[in-house]
């Protein structure tokens, strides 16, 4: 094989690469981006997921590694590209954890993939316990409850949500961010009163 | 102010700019997504790009910061939140150029954004010569073309788009990367005996 032959060929690996990863823009979440036209696709919210880690780790001075924390937040729903999007509130989402893992496997196994640790940093957002990880599961809960109620709820009445379960969603952030645990939980009262939650 | 109110104060502020930043969720490209559904939106495609970029750098094992790379890549169309997206081969870029510079201005002056560096990132983006940002503009032209080809050629035929145009826009690769731009170079033979760009 000639060097061009190869060039061609490893650029034809890279390029498909790319397209198995725009799929994610396939993958439609519950949630609805703002104004409510149309549902928010797992793509675009990866990308607001990216900026808000940033914006937090930033306005609360966190001592963490921010190139990790963009690469978590950029890889954490690469598994839906296979598995489709799981919502917070369903019953069962062991099944998804699955499907998601061996999503991640093929797409690491692509010819054209050189991400080397792609599998590595989806399992560090999945079940690691990094400072890095623990922000992003806080910041991935709250961009989806805001865009809830900057739409009046309405993937929650779609799916009658119970209070109870929004706020045991959340509990752990207690601990982690007291002020933004506050700030959700007055938000929750709010969107019972509105109706938006179910009041149990 | 009690601390708490400054606290809730403070959530609401970062959790505006987070909405604000939803909005490049609305600002429609030329370009569609795989399968040609729909147009592609500005914040996928910044996701793509970070993936994109991330994915060239280990590829090539090119010397450079990963993290600017990535924020780079991030903030790169942000200017359209106000500016709306202009097409690679419209004529006249240049009063996009300054739309764009004052939405960042805005942006950047919000009092929930805690990013010190958001200009700075987008000017470098848009107008420095670092190796990030070099790279940068490589990838974001190769994304749009490898998906209109994905498309067979639809917003090239759309806009009657030449050759000529295509293989100008992509020049300046030669010389950083001349593997993709003989890939490039390549593509666009077949584009124009596919019909998808006029041939001169």
């Amino acid at each position: 094989m000639s060097p061009e032959n190869k060039t061609d060929s490893n650029l034809n690996s890279i390029t498909d690469f790319f397209l198995e990863l725009d799929a994610l823009k396939h993958v439609e979440r519950r949630s609805f981006i703002t104004g409510g036209k149309r549902r928010e696709n797992s793509a675009e919210h990866s990308w607001h997921l990216a900026m808000a880690c940033w914006s937090i780790a930033e306005h609360f001075n966190l001592q963490l590694n921010i190139e990790t924390l963009l690469k978590l937040a950029l890889v954490h729903d690469l598994g839906e590209i296979d598995a489709g999007d799981t919502f917070l509130y369903a019953t069962d989402r062991s099944a998804a954890h699955h499907a998601e893992r061996s999503c991640l496997q093929r797409l690491s196994d692509h010819p054209g993939n050189s991400i080397n640790d792609l599998t590595d940093l989806w399992e560090e957002q999945e079940l690691g316990g990094s400072r890095e990880a623990m922000l992003l599961k806080v910041v991935d809960r709250i961009l989806p409850f805001l865009l809830n109620i900057n739409n009046d709820g309405k993937p929650w009445k779609e799916h009658s949500v119970r209070k109870s379960q929004v706020a045991g969603a959340h509990g752990f952030i207690a601990e982690l961010f007291p002020e933004i645990h506050q700030w959700i939980t007055h938000n929750i009262e709010q969107a019972v009163a509105k109706g938006w939650l179910v009041d149990s």
